[in-house]
């Protein structure tokens, strides 16, 4: 159970390179890493690519006026120079800007937080994962799903035997927003999302699926892919080659296999990230807009359904709670479950605690890796005229 | 609304062959034909492979006992011979007899209603289908959850535009009574279902998905699939080469694409078969456990429900109905409406009326044929790798 | 399992008065007692007031014209003289007619079905019981949401302790139908439902809450009311004094608690029956209109849904199976079994197997009865300023 | 849509009375002042009985030692002595103390957030009121679940005649934890619920119901109950007389009839605050265990679900959205939607903007009143033996 206590000796100060005023993921951020004051504290920033904006939104949520910076660089180049300067920074711009920063970041001695998609291409990531370890700084990725705790009781009970062995994932996470491509060229934090060149390779795919992927392989942690095959579409075509419609199959290394189905021309579709995992003897499904319960169907008995903050629950999602059964944890409580993470994974790197690095499960610098070569192989796939390709 | 006043000027005279006391479909028949007595009169049958049970089984639900035969040939030789012989029969045996006894019954003038999936082979279908329009004959197809009147709500709401064009068909028809699979050996109505030589090239892409395969087309009458792609796996290994579960992507000829995924061990799972229909602006998506309802989700506007006997639907679903709103409809009534509509195909062929023929909207051998395309496409596709194949 | 065989040595002669075209639950009834054409023949009926329209009606769902009579007087008076004449009738009439129709039914010497509520005051029905009882004759009572199977499922589980001992019975059946009181004056089966002359001393408690307040003593045989209240409301002023919404407390003799909605302006509401046990370790949770699944819920467990047609039910519930689970139950599974349960308690009756009757669970006088019970007390509450009264 | 920015010119010095490690609820006011720090700092507190353990709480959330405080009266006497002393309190201590912890601090000028129950007597609330009128200090009460942005979205439909004149107002907030009565001695922050010296006169009816009372005010602002009836129950009987369950019915000056049913022994209930308003033409229905989610029933029309974060809302729950639609809120955001307008209350009280308050809707010193005539009134019937009385 999460009270706010702290858990590392002192807050970290923190700051963020985007994630403004017209940001829609900034808040997210925000409200994830300040939740109890206890992790972060957020003391400078490069918010806007709008100077002044920045500045006075900075201001606005408590940031002094003089730690309000015009860009990435002079924040670390600057911050670096004080003595209480940034320890941290959240990277929430778009995705054809992480590489860099993040490099940048790391270059500067900070711990890193980023979105996701994390970079383009895979080598991008094996690149950074190995400047994080030398630098020794821990680089988080913000699946902002992934901090629900029903998923680590998923873990837990696909861990313990509760469904057999697995044979089928089922994932997707499809809205509807997509089919009207007006805020495409007029909604400043959607419209770069469709233009591969700040994107990458993919939109949905990189967009939406990369979090359900982190998410089935949290639950799934020794599962790996061994081929798949992605048939993608650009229903609303002035968004082709991205796609914002795509399908995958995936064959397991187990004998297991998966589908994907990721989307925003689903019309309509307002509960649409959902994971079912079967098993030989039951299933486990999960839906985003219903995170308090979990379904468990053993074949052959009653259905079961699993409310979060209740004793039954295994310890992993107990220790994550929040509020108690009874009462809804939102997308809030997720972030400021991973947020928490960072902040004690960056502690205790501070710290040379690798044993504690080791058992802790968050969405490190690894999901992020394994999230650029899912989309990597769906697209290649998708390239190669929807064909079954070898996992690399 | 059918209130079980006569459609037709007499019931026809009806027999079965199968759908003994062993069968779980025959009683299924037995309640759609003889729902109101006013479509069919049960009064003969060959209902079982073992005479004498079969015979005590004709008596106790009503037929005299002279007219239960041992096998269909005496059934439909001797019942040629009487003035007041049977006119229709339904063929509710193991798939590998329907084509025999299909021909059979053609041949001795009778109409015929036939289990799914048909038969084996395409030709055999196309074969049979010519032979019905020399002689005369109907032949209905008991894709039994095919006349729940939801599923024509969506075929009006479809050509009326409600959704905008189609973009994504996602079909899903999936239970766990096959995780355990010791009824494949101990279970009389269930172990010829996995056996090649009786089920025919496939278990459950014939067993279930021809059915939502079947209701994807009632729905969506103008769409035509251009190429799919099947992965078939039989997680119970004795079960090989015939599956337990497959994936079907389809390609449509108007660029829409679609998925299908078929499974007899989704393990617990209670209320499987979901059709969900994506169109430009809108979707539809209606489950077979929940027939009463039917959810029409129009992008940026509150999700409906649509529920069976109201004043606001279709005349076309309104017609089909039997109970009224507030009142739950099931299976029964499925049955019963498609059983009413052979019966009036039937009337409709003796009497030559084929403007009638024309606009009536059941399972008749074009459905019958086309799923066993279906079959023959995804068995095709599965066994050169589950690769893409042009639709024939 | 209910496969259509027969149950008793033959179907019994059955005639309707009422039911007939204009009728909301004539057919209800007719499929009910036709459905496997084991249980009843239907061959004569007196279905309508307006005399030709119920002979064409009567022949148009094959009922011999000749036996389709003008009144309920020359039905049983003609019969009477026949060597085959009916054995048992359904009364399908407004309330106001019951009791003069199933007292001369009875002396007719025939076995009654007749609709609820039964009568208007107690003292008939006691009168009635009395008569019966001296006929030997049995008298049925169409609670037609009472027979399905999941309820008996909550009695076995009750009776087995599963939810611990009844606390509080929380019972609701409400639908919208009624904010619109057009139909009070135009809808020929509805506007007698308003009229106190024609439907007695209550509108929806009569016409809706006897049959929730019967099924919940099916599910609690051991549970009799010591003391209720009732505030009952005409919204739609016109229908004054009879109410269109009513809410009841009860306290039962052994100290739980209940509460009764029943409301026909429950605006919108399209799933409005509902039964909710409580006990003091878990509870059971029942919807009409998913009739296919009932909630356990035990305290400090993952909540449970049981489905129809599985095997951990009840063998009390498994034996009015007939479809299997997988597919979905409706009202008119309901209405078959109880219609199998008046047969072979009149088959029973005629045979002199007390011993049989005793155990069979089915809607008899006695839940008709109590029905009439039920009203007058909730009546009688209301009417002195919506206070306690002792139930009598 | 609120994303962290200031609302107010700076945060306001806050402090906590209770609300320490064993507290149920203070980290959900924790979670709703600090929710971006813009609106709150937390500076001091009395957080614990047990001094010690408070200050350690204390300086674990971020609080200086020496403003841990060992109680109430010393915590209002020292920062009353510091320029930068707190300016507003909150006091999260079992309902028996609210009233002289309340005095203490408007007497030493602080703006108060409250617990609900208030207080024990209507006469203590009306004097409060007038104590904080007069010393010009708000007075916010937490109810927590009440700032959930579809109640304003229901508030605001009423408003607008989406549902008609309302007729039926169906309540109920319960669940099971009180069907295990071992807490009852055990559990430190259970136990004084049930021990009316320290509860007050009620203990379901004060802890539960006055949540579901006030949000049903807030909803309909301009309906009155004339007169009520409750009923209540102690059946873990060591609670009497406190009830552990309780069924009210309530007579509305309007006409309207309404029901709440409160308990703590609806053993297995995991979703079970609901709200239902049924008018002459339609019903919103909305549950707090799936708060993003509101039903739209209009009679005669297709069902309708509206979602949270989406465009076609009122203005007035846009307002207080965060995190946009496909994500979900939970009772964090709801209370950090009440805090946020509590300190904009504070502010624009400081700043004498009485026009400014007098259009806020947020749980005020009114709501809070109105929760403890509420309670009384209810108790009172109860105590005459559950019988009607005049509603004052």
């Amino acid at each position: 159970m999460i009270n706010g206590e702290r858990r590392i000796e002192r807050p970290l100060r923190w700051a963020m390179v985007g994630g403004g005023r017209t940001s829609q993921v900034g808040y997210k951020h925000r409200t994830g890493a300040l939740r109890d004051n206890t992790a972060f504290q957020l003391v400078a920033g490069a918010f806007d690519m709008d100077f002044a904006r920045g500045r006075d939104f900075g201001v606005n949520i408590g940031v002094a006026a003089e730690r309000c910076y015009p860009d990435y660089k002079s924040l670390f180049a600057e911050e670096a120079k004080r003595p209480d300067g940034v320890e941290a920074v959240t990277i929430a711009t778009p995705n054809g800007t992480h590489y860099e920063i993040t490099k940048a970041a790391l270059n500067a001695g900070l711990h890193v937080i980023c979105e996701k998609p994390l970079f383009f291409k895979v080598e991008e990531a094996e690149e950074i994962k190995a400047l994080a370890e030398e630098k020794g700084r821990i680089l988080g990725v913000t699946y902002g799903f992934s901090g629900q705790s029903m998923l680590l009781q998923m873990r837990a009970m696909v861990a313990a035997g509760a469904i057999g062995d697995v044979t089928i994932v089922n994932l997707q996470y499809t809205h509807g927003y997509g089919c009207d491509p007006t805020g495409d060229k007029t909604n400043e934090s959607q419209k770069w999302r469709v233009d591969p060149a700040v994107a990458g390779p993919s939109f949905v795919l990189g967009d939406l699926s990369t979090h359900t992927y982190y998410m089935s392989n949290l639950i799934l942690p020794d599962m790996r892919i061994k081929e798949l095959l992605c048939d993608r579409q650009s229903f609303v075509g002035t968004r082709a080659p991205l796609e914002d419609n795509a399908h995958v199959m995936m064959h397991y290394e187990n004998g297991a296999v998966g589908t994907m189905w990721v989307s925003a021309v689903n019309a309509g579709c307002m509960t649409g990230q959902r994971i079912r995992i079967v098993g030989t003897k039951a299933s486990l499904e999960w839906w985003d807009a219903y995170p308090t319960e979990l379904r468990h169907e053993v074949q052959g008995q009653p259905g079961q359904i699993l409310y979060r903050g209740t004793d039954y629950l295994d310890g992993i999602a107990k220790d994550d709670e929040r509020l108690g059964a009874l009462h809804v944890e939102g997308l809030s409580e997720s972030w400021a479950n991973i947020y928490l993470k960072f902040a004690i994974a960056m502690d205790a790197k501070n710290r040379g605690d690798e044993e504690l690095l080791k058992d802790l499960v968050y969405p490190s610098i690894d999901g992020g890796l394994e999230g650029v070569r899912w989309i990597a192989n769906c697209v290649k796939s998708a390239e190669q005229g929807s064909v079954w390709v070898k996992y690399e």
